[in-house]
């Protein structure tokens, strides 16, 4: 595997199928050699949201740009630049845009296949 | 697992051991029920650095403020705001803050439990 080095801004941004105003762009991923998990970034436009959906996968977000809220099963909270936020696998959640600027923010996933494995080590009490 | 939402300023910025002018804040962590991996956000003062080493896990980076170098065994590259930088497992790295203003970044890492899946994975062809 090889070091990369990378400024986000040079990494294609994607739109996002079936949702209207946020782009997607994979800068560290399986591709590059990341074992684990990968770092994308998303950016949102202003009144934009992310999709209102639950996986089996958790997200790891640090807002970077704009003010926004996310919403989930457990609470709505604000976001913020320097805030971060843990979303488990299964927790309903929707990440939207409610200031007048980009809301901008990086977000970790698992790679898929890491399904499963968090409870197979606690089943083995590791 | 809960929703976790927190500033990352609000988390304990801890000295890491034997290394000057640099602090670490677990913002996500284990304990927190990330089922995969861990987001510090580390601080490294002008002229500091990160030690100088390898180790079997990765880094996935981040740049959120400041200047400076990531050498490592493959070449130096230089860090901005928005750079990310993946060094894979095994590979010599060391951050350095080569600006005025502190360095700061987002580093995530996989938990130790993950060692050796990736290789497991691979060798059984999934």
């Amino acid at each position: 595997m090889a070091v990369k080095v990378v400024h986000y801004s040079a990494v294609r941004a994607a739109a996002v199928p079936d949702v209207a105003g946020v782009t997607i762009r994979w800068v560290i991923a399986k591709e590059d050699g990341a074992p684990h998990f990968a770092l994308r970034v998303f950016e949102v436009q202003p009144g934009g949201a992310s999709p209102h959906h639950r996986h089996w996968w958790e997200h790891e977000v640090f807002i970077l740009d704009g003010t926004g809220q996310v919403l989930t099963e457990e609470g709505d909270f604000p976001l913020q630049p320097g805030t971060a936020v843990l979303v488990p696998g299964g927790v309903l959640h929707q990440f939207r845009n409610t200031g007048e600027g980009l809301l901008r923010f990086i977000c970790l996933v698992p790679h898929a296949e890491l399904e499963g494995w968090a409870g197979e080590v606690q089943a083995r009490g590791k």
